[in-house]
């Protein structure tokens, strides 16, 4: 019980790490599904327009279709009169032409006839009997004019590989026909609690006994980022209870291992794991805190992680370790830097963190927003969860993590910080290449 | 077709109509789901800890429970020396209790014996063959020990009705045993698609037909609050059709209804609505862009929502009041400007933003993250996405919106902006009232 973790490493070496290991198995299998289903679905293909969007152009108000250069210098004391020469259909293609002086009434949304180059709001004009109209407001070339291709020109890319599927991007597949997208499957991760201590939060708990937390956390984690986890249950820290479940779990896509953070249950994990296949454990200890235990491993192609056994630190390597992985698994490329810390908030540093320098750290911290009145002075305030970090509530409360890089001796108040969301499917490991924006 | 739009509301308006017209029909019916089928889920009662959190006191690391005054004084050339005195086992309850000079073997999350005060490392001591262990360092009390209730004391809140379960709120539920949990049931909501011009993205799209994004859209957007979208599919703009459409629809706890923005299909929708049910139409128009042409009325107390037929302004609007709406049905209260913006990123602006005084405008913007190297001065840019505001690739490309109050003309490169996210589940809207806070 002695023995002391092996050699710890960095982030930037388990990113080196998993490069080396990680499959890309999923790369080529895709599935097809329906746009109804595809919401938070990770798409598997980068899509181009196949048409321009809109496919034609239409107007942006109801009124007419014009030629702008007949209302050059028309205002509400001079009015031009134009001639109305039909009505364009909605949804329905139009055949007229307008020449020079001419006009069509058309509706929002409706097809420009040919000739045309604004569209004049049915408000600047008044009908006259004689079958023309008055307008009484001056026209640019274009205005109130959709032109086609103005959301998307055809051949244009739409959405990249890897982009997930939100309202907005669900939109824009919808109005370019691809009713059909290719995503990535969800992987099926294997969630396995260990520990001698732990019982399932509904049975009766007797003294000593302490509910699984990681299983529900970890399995809710994983639906964040598109997953289906599959809850194994708690296995005492056994020799032949582990092997059995690893030897049960070993078809799934990914197998979470969290639990006793003991060095003796954690030599056992390792055994476990170099005895169940190759190549074994890989990765042994992190120089990052919370996560010092933790373990990756490979059988054959499968991914074993071994995560602390408090909650919270669970949490922070599976955000660590997991995105990177499955963007790996699918054939992706690690996030950069600035990728990761796109989705980061900037506040201001309340309180000091001090932390020990040679490793890297993520600190909880909780944000307040101080406002003085006025809208352009909105000061978002960090306070550092206080208290012992890898407690539960303490990530409930949090609205993400602060990184503080290995180099540096914690920060001081009033130090600007990026909180990064601890959920984020981009997670907290971004490649090791120095991006020339940083 | 040259009517006006009524009087435009403003969204403090807006806010006052849905408090009056909404009923919290949903405030009492809750659902009680498996923990294991809680991710995503809003809880709909405040719970409390029912007990401490842990529920007993634990060592953070394997070593030994000891009595911290034992240990003072002591160092790596001044060894104290204690009496093992027994060993507590992982997952039990123990009757060992110290006295002075003695301690107990512990393992990482073993229950602290009575007496004890601290735990010692075991890489601080020394085993001799006496029985008694050598101990090199000096320890505080409370040192790598876990108090009883540290995470969270028994009686205390440990999550408020409303709150979002993601992973951190599973692992609390489950750590205090919380297996079922009482959510809001999901609320269907219909979605019919107007227009003649329309088709399904999986139609053969002739000439002057666009294919129908807000169906897909905005269902996806519901499905992002939680919602069960129901795509009723796309509907002519005649009276029939649309009275049979609403008909159907009106079990659903929901309408929403996007398209034609002509001022003809608006006035067709709003007699629709107002002979399908009382209250009927009780806003039309508001002073928001995108937004003017939003229609909201009330079949008895199932809310129906006319959302502008351009799909970008659709969503927009759609953030605007569903959120809130449905915050209300479910008896919550709207959230403060403060909750509203508290997910928004600080940014710079990169480009103006010009905007016409007298209405409150949403503005998408892109993000970009410049860094010099230093971690300390990250600058995130706000880049206005220029064109035409009621494009979908527009939100694609957008990180987020600017909020532009009805006071302000527009904002000057170099501002600070907050850029609240599209589909955030707190929506766009805030309650009126004033928070000390701001």
């Amino acid at each position: 019980m002695t023995k002391e973790f092996l050699q710890l490493k960095t982030s930037q070496e388990l990113a080196d790490i998993l490069k080396d290991y990680v499959r890309p198995f999923h790369q080529q299998q895709k599935l097809m599904v329906d746009l109804k289903e595809a919401w938070r679905r990770i798409l598997a293909e980068t899509l181009k327009a196949g048409e321009d969007l809109p496919p034609f152009s239409r107007s942006a108000v109801d009124g007419y279709a014009a030629l702008a250069e007949d209302t050059y210098g028309a205002g509400p004391d001079l009015p031009v009169y134009l001639d109305v020469i039909g009505e364009v259909e909605m949804g329905k293609s139009t055949s007229l032409e307008l020449n020079r002086g001419e006009v069509a009434a058309i509706p929002t949304g409706g097809m420009l006839p040919r000739g045309a180059d604004c569209c004049i709001m049915i408000e600047d004009t008044e009908k006259i009997p004689d079958g023309r109209i008055e307008v009484m407001s001056d026209y640019a070339p274009g205005q109130h004019v959709i032109h086609q291709g103005d959301d998307i020109k055809a051949e244009s890319v739409l959405l990249e590989a890897g982009s997930k599927l939100g309202a907005p991007e669900i939109g824009a597949l919808a109005g370019l026909g691809y009713y059909r997208v290719p995503v990535f499957p969800a992987l099926e991760a294997a969630v396995i609690s260990t520990g001698n201590e732990l019982i399932s939060p509904d049975e009766e708990r007797r003294p000593g006994e302490i509910r699984d937390i990681n299983s529900y956390a970890l399995g809710a984690l994983l639906e964040e980022w598109g997953h289906k986890p599959r809850l194994y249950g708690i296995v005492e820290d056994s020799r032949q209870a582990l092997l059995r479940a690893l030897e049960e779990c070993r078809k799934s896509d990914l197998i979470l291992l969290s639990g006793g953070s003991s060095v003796g249950v954690k030599d056992l994990s390792i055994d476990v794991i170099n005895q169940t296949g190759s190549p074994g454990v890989v990765l042994h200890g992190l120089a990052v805190k919370p996560g010092k235990p933790t373990i990756l491993g490979f059988l054959k192609e499968t991914p074993v992680l071994g995560l602390p056994g408090n909650p919270a630190s669970a949490l922070v390597i599976a955000s660590l370790i997991i995105p990177a992985l499955i963007r790996l698994i699918r054939g992706l490329s690690l996030p950069s830097k600035k990728e990761v810390y796109l989705t980061a908030i900037t506040a201001r540093l309340e309180q000091p963190i001090s932390s020990a320098p040679g490793r890297e750290e993520f600190f909880p911290v909780a944000l307040s927003r101080m406002n003085n009145g006025r809208e352009k002075d909105v000061i978002i305030g960090a306070r550092p969860i206080a208290g012992k970090s890898n407690l539960i509530t303490t990530l409930v409360e949090s609205a993400g993590l602060v990184r503080i890089a290995a180099g540096q001796e914690g920060l001081p108040a009033g130090s600007s910080v990026e909180v990064i969301p601890l959920t984020g499917e981009r997670g907290l490991l971004f490649r090791k290449e120095i991006d020339k924006d940083g």
